[in-house]
């Protein structure tokens, strides 16, 4: 901590100087900043999320006992204002799902069905497999090509620290369904949009929005998406594929929201959070126990003090990322608050360090940079000159209306490996990055909750108002 | 090669005024070990036992494929002498498996049916759960005290470079069933015996021998455990287990094997190999396919010499290792012939680096183990003073029947990772340290098998025949 207290010390001198924040602002935000990288509440949060409720998907009796839960919490944490806001949500539930490679000789395949897929005939489907190394691949096969085949897409996904691969390689999970059913096939087998070497399969959800995915759609470990590549070599392969769903059109999910209330400009609010929804195949830890665990530690130190700073800090804990919801239902609620929603932000890639901050556009060359940068130093996370793009699924509503956002960056090197799979469990988190981000966002957070700093002043002309 | 070159240079001469092998000899097995590190062969022969037969549990067709593979890949590849022997050896066939946490809410468990399991009744057994931390905790409870419970072990395996930790927590698997029988205990479930912190489940034998197990057994994933001691501090646990499997009495197995003939003394034999067998769950490729290629790759090459060495080299492709029998089987069709077995070694943790090199007992201070020294150490391999003990399972009936072994000592850190799971793929080979593996077996066995060497005349007065 000596190593701390003189940065702390440097710091609050080049603050001063700068005239970003007050000393003491500054003084108090690396004194948060350390409390947390020794605080335990952002664990405790992620253990008992994952533990008593276990996983938590939208629809299922688990997500009913996380509801309750956060009440609980925030209550027990000293949170104010907790609201339970209900929407709509069509839920989809998994059954029993299997595959088998049947020739050319009879192996099962760890499979895991996509979000939204439709079931197969309860007997299963068995078909010839078309192989398509890539995405590209298949949709360069003409329509009506695959007729009666099962589609096998076998495209890896590229690991990188900012997870950039995911984009790149989810495009099979995202579209691929509907654009394999166009050409012909009757099923489709994805490899696993993971980074692992694991035959633990990844899930998520296919088809977004109002598209209609027509066809059964699965993933598969990785170990079996190559084992299929070199088969596919030697000769033709034909798979069984057994996918079963129920869905509630009439379900419901709900964000759930408490405050730490701003001691000046209470009505000026700071949305940071996670989400409380899961997948069902794991216990959703790193996705996303630990951003619930986070950013309410985050918040909760920041309420501890004697003093809450000058604007709230209200912590939602979003109620359906996974299959899409949370952000439109949250922006149709707050309609009438959103032009005071100073800022926003969420944690929700895992709990490995954060490496660099992204703040709203305009404000890389205002003084609060330099604050943060010095602020932020000692965690080892540099202020990016590029500008916050989009700060999380659940901010997406928010963002799109206007409000401001910052992006936290997770080191996502290892997050892709367990993101959506049975794997992604307690022991995949390591506590002492966990507090890394704790300190992060608690001191940055109460930067700036205890600033007049206007981001939508800040934006450059001819900044559009959507990312 | 440069690095290499010299090093050859350097150990040839050293060699000489040993005495320990010919200079020509030395020369020969440096040039073997340095062809062997750019020789493809061992990837090879893995990768086409893993992809074309795939996992070759004792009993299944895919097992008398692999047989039929082994026979076609000694002809491929030069051996002559090619033996299929036949033993009696029951199999045992896995079913539907499935387990579910049923209190304090419902959620789904990865577990695997331990090898020789019992099946549960149809409908499963749902029963509260008694759980201990570790072994000894279990076996401290009194006969009766678990008396219809599930008995739940989550004691953890330390990871070990020599795999020593297999040992300490494998007994949860081998005697757990018995015990927790014995105690009253309807079914058992164990931590996986893993040094992963994966939800992928290892299986393995259980009571080996005479044993008779009586109630159903299986291991969960690393996760699942650690989440069950968690729940348990909250209060009571039910859990449901589903296990199905058939047995034949009648099946029978297969050692297969075949000779690079001897030049000068064709009836003085050195035995090397790995099992052909493995589990179900996964393709077996550090389980053995990659012993398999190991020791076969190292035979062929020197087999290719202008003229083999004066000692015949048999590779052993074993039947039945992970259900046991190989070893008894072969000592028995081979009674007559062990006094002219000079040496064995079997190749069976993996396919990471080798580290170290047992000597039968009384060879560490022959020349043998200084010119064995020198041609390893470019390969980071040291000659260890402690003598080989226990070659592997399959060459136990011809270690106790007096036939000196070697240990080549394979890095296990990561083969408990993988080992007996769904995980035991080809993607877990490192074609690098693979070679590494050949160009040791290749130069050791050469060394060996071009000399005169008796290692039974070595044998310290006082060591007992059997390990």
């Amino acid at each position: 901590m000596l190593m701390y207290r003189r940065l702390l010390a440097a710091s609050a001198v080049f603050a001063l100087l700068s005239g970003a924040a007050h000393a003491q602002d500054v003084r108090t935000a690396e004194a948060l900043r350390d409390k947390a990288l020794l605080d335990r509440t952002a664990w405790d949060i992620t253990e008992d999320l994952t533990t008593s409720i276990g996983p938590r998907v939208v629809g299922s009796p688990a997500m009913e006992r996380a509801k309750d839960w956060a009440v609980a919490k925030f209550k027990a944490l000293g949170f104010t204002n907790i609201k339970v806001e209900e929407f709509a949500k069509p839920s989809w539930t998994r059954g029993e799902e299997s595959a088998q490679l049947v020739a050319p000789y009879p192996m099962k395949l760890d499979i895991v069905g996509l979000g939204r897929t439709v079931s197969t005939p309860p007997g299963g489907i068995e078909a010839e497999v078309a192989l398509f190394r890539t995405y590209a691949e298949m949709i360069a096969a003409p329509e009506g090509s695959l007729k009666g085949k099962i589609a096998v897409i076998t495209q890896p996904m590229v690991k990188a620290q900012d997870g950039s691969g995911y984009g790149v390689a989810g495009i099979s999970r995202r579209a691929g369904p509907v654009e394999a059913a166009k050409r012909g096939a009757v099923a489709l087998l994805i490899r696993s949009v993971s980074t692992s070497d694991s035959t633990v399969p990844h899930t998520g959800m296919t088809a977004f929005g109002d598209q209609v995915v027509t066809i059964p759609a699965a993933a598969m470990g990785v170990p079996e998406a190559e084992q299929l590549e070199r088969l596919a070599k030697k000769g033709p392969l034909r798979i069984k594929l057994k996918l079963a769903s129920t869905t509630d059109p009439n379900d419901v999910a709900w964000n759930i929201s408490g405050d730490i209330k701003g001691s000046e400009k209470p009505d000026e609010v700071i949305v940071i959070g996670g989400h409380l929804d899961s997948w069902d195949v794991g216990t959703g830890a790193l996705d996303d126990a630990t951003g619930i665990g986070i950013t309410t530690a985050a918040a909760k130190l920041i309420g501890d003090l004697p003093k809450h700073p000058k604007r709230t800090i209200r912590v939602v804990m979003w109620g359906s990322e996974e299959s899409g919801g949370s952000s439109e239902a949250y922006l149709a609620a707050h309609k009438d608050e959103v032009s005071k929603i100073v800022l926003a932000g969420e944690s929700d890639s895992g709990a490995d360090r954060i490496y660099s901050l992204k703040l709203p556009a305009g404000a890389a060359k205002h003084p609060i940079a330099t604050t943060a940068a010095n602020v932020l130093a000692p965690l080892k996370i540099y202020v990016n000159q590029q500008p916050a793009a989009h700060g999380g699924a659940d901010i997406a509503g928010l963002e799109s209306a206007g409000v401001p956002s910052i992006e936290l960056e997770q080191d996502a090197s290892r997050y892709f490996d367990y993101h959506h799979t049975a794997d992604d469990t307690l022991n995949k988190v390591d506590p002492l990055q966990l507090a890394q981000n704790v300190a992060a966002w608690t001191s940055l957070i109460y930067l700036v909750a205890d600033s007049d700093i206007d981001f939508r002043a800040l934006k450059p002309a001819g900044a559009a108002a959507t990312h």
